[in-house]
This record gives structure tokens, C-alpha cells and sequence, in this order.
């Protein structure tokens, strides 16, 4: 096959034959996990899927969970081609606050999303070692946004000072995702909005 | 075996034998489901754990879910045992939340719950039929205790007459669940004590 040279040097259509297997087992693994949950998938059963050898997955990557990993990462970066490689910052906090956690409303809502999400993060959650890595490569590079956009509105005087960005955005992301994996309330644009405002000004009567 | 008559009419030695043999079937049930996670667990395996037969299981349960969630339940209510039928009401709202946060804290650092705890959110994670029979009856209990501790604070002019208490309590719980199980940073009790500041009062600036 012609990926067996892809280390040395690749011709333009090995490079797209490669880039097509590599697509094709990326879908085959979300759809897989997805389906049958992390347990039951194999490496095998996502090469029969995409339509490739076994040995085309081991050479790419050492083992399922890197594979589906590779994947996920895959799918959140297409999502993040919307614009969210930074929160958006019109000067107004709450109003940015609410469109991003509307659109994290929607994407947890998407069933292209869904099925995946569920799969990989309970499996970190039994899981530390792929845990750590979900968290070290997709979670906290994305709370890491929240934290920036915290930390302009501590310049801009519209958080207080004493406030750590990183503790203060799990006030968002936690419920939010709290509702989401336990499935305790509908997860809505209403609550997102309802959630922006409580964090903000806190539930205490003001004197 | 002693149980067969349990429908009938129980002599106070077979009661004692059901209670024991229950009693067994939660420890192995909670034991196994932590070593090796929901999915390589099963109603012979407990059995063969707790040195009962496969059909004293299947006389009282119809599943392995079913055991399980009945193991976790009859754990969970032992630690409600050290006073938690009801959230504190010593009338300093902030202190209360921390109390009960930092004891919340303690509970997911504890081994004894950490393993159980884990496979079963991460199995109702993914299937929404376990996921719905623990949030009826485990997680919402749980959670109506910190909606009437925030009734009760809004009746006495400590939160404001406009914010929706079961709302407002994920504020608390979401953030610390998600740091658990997704185990983004340490749960500490400094970090209890600094949610329940933000979530009280809000991160935003005040005039």
C-alpha cells in the first residue's frame, strides 16, 4: 500500500490516500464509541468499519484509546472552526458569557457529538490515565479560554480582583456540564442565560 | 436454604441469614464493581464473592444493575447516617454550605466510595436508563436537601426572593462534581470554602 512509504517521502496522491484512511478511521472510531461504547470497541472493529488494515491503525497510532482520543480531538477542533478559538469579547461579560454557553448548549445537544462525548468521558472517569490525557488535551486548553476572557474583565473592572479566573469559570462549566452528563434538568439556552446571571451576582440578598 | 420461606413467614434465624447474606451481596457487589467497573462485573461473579448462590441474587434482584444500585443506595444511606437527613441550619447560610461541602469533599476523597461511585456515574453517563434510576433515586434526594437549606435561607432574607433554588444549588454541586470526576484539580476544603464565597456573591464587580 502506498502508505508503507509515507516516513520517507510521500507522492500527492499517497498523501491523499493517506489523509482519506486516516478520515475514514476517525469516523469509523466516533461512530463506534458512540455505538457500542469505549469497552467493546477494538482496534479491529474500527478497521473492519473504515474499510483499512489493522496493521494501517497500529501504524499511526499505539492503541485504541489513542486512536479515539485522536478522533475527538478531531471532531472539537472542526467545531471549534465556528470561531471559538477565543471567547468572544464584545465588552459586555454577561452577554459573551451567554453566547458561549448557548452554543455548548447545542453542541451537547447535537447527536454527532453526544454519543462520543458520553463515551470518552465515562471512560475517564473510571479511567485516570485517559482522564488525564482528555483533560490535558481537550479540557483544560478550553477552560483556559474561559480563564482569558475572566482575566480581560478583571482589567475591564467587571470582575473583582480577588476573584481566580480558573476557580470562577467552573461556576459556568461545572453545572452546565453537571446537567448535561447526569441528565438531572433539560439542558437549555433558558438555563445557560438563568446560570450566567446567577454566577455573576450570586445568589445572596444584598444589603 | 433458609430464604425459600422468606415470602411465607420468617423464623428470626432465617431473617438473620437474609440480612447476612444481603449484607454480603452489597460489600462484594460495591468491591467488584470498583475493581473492575460496571461492564466486567456480573450477578456470578458477586455471587461467587459473597458465597451465596447465583439464585439467592436473582430471588431478590431482577439485574446486576438492580443489586448494584441497591448496594450503592444502602451505602450512600449509611454515610447519611453521620447527619445528613437534613442540611444544617445554624442561620449563617455560608457557614452551613461550607460545612456541608467539605463533608461532601471528604466523602468523594474517600476510597471506600471513590471506586463504586465512579463506575456507577460513569455507567449512567452512558446509558440513560441507570443514569435516570440513579438521579430519581439517589442524586435528586440529595439535591432537595440543598433546594430546602436555600428555601429556608430565602425565607429569612438571605437569598434573594428572585433566584429559583433548585437552580441555584447546582451552583455548588455542579462545580464540585465536575472537579471530582473529571479530576481537573485537587478537591480540597479551601476550594469548598471559595465556591460557596463566588457562588453567594457572585463574581461580577459591584457598583
Amino acid at each position: 500500500m502506498a502508505e508503507t512509504t509515507a516516513a520517507s517521502g510521500r507522492t500527492p496522491d499517497s498523501t491523499r490516500r493517506s489523509e482519506r484512511s486516516r478520515r475514514a478511521i476517525f469516523d469509523a472510531a466516533l461512530a463506534l464509541v458512540g455505538e457500542v461504547g469505549f469497552a467493546r470497541t477494538t482496534v479491529e472493529g474500527i478497521a473492519a468499519r473504515a474499510g483499512v488494515g489493522k496493521q494501517t491503525i497500529y501504524r499511526w497510532w499505539p492503541s485504541k484509546a489513542a486512536v479515539l482520543l485522536d478522533a475527538y480531538l478531531d471532531l472539537a477542533a472542526g467545531a471549534a472552526e465556528d470561531g471559538e478559538a477565543a471567547l468572544p469579547d464584545t465588552g459586555d461579560l454577561a452577554a459573551d458569557l451567554r453566547t458561549v454557553l448557548r452554543a455548548t448548549v447545542d453542541e451537547l445537544n447535537d447527536p454527532r457529538y453526544e454519543a462520543p462525548t458520553r463515551a470518552l468521558t465515562a471512560e475517564g472517569v473510571v479511567d485516570p490515565v485517559l482522564g488525564a490525557r482528555f483533560v490535558e488535551r481537550l479540557l483544560e486548553p478550553q477552560l483556559e479560554l474561559y480563564a482569558r476572557r475572566l482575566r480581560a474583565a478583571q482589567d475591564a473592572g467587571d470582575v473583582r480582583p480577588d476573584v481566580d479566573p480558573r476557580v470562577a469559570l467552573e461556576l459556568f462549566v461545572g453545572p452546565l456540564t453537571h446537567r448535561w452528563l447526569l441528565r438531572t434538568r433539560p439542558l437549555t439556552h433558558a438555563y445557560a442565560d438563568e446560570l450566567v446571571g446567577y454566577a455573576l451576582h450570586g445568589i445572596a440578598a444584598r444589603p
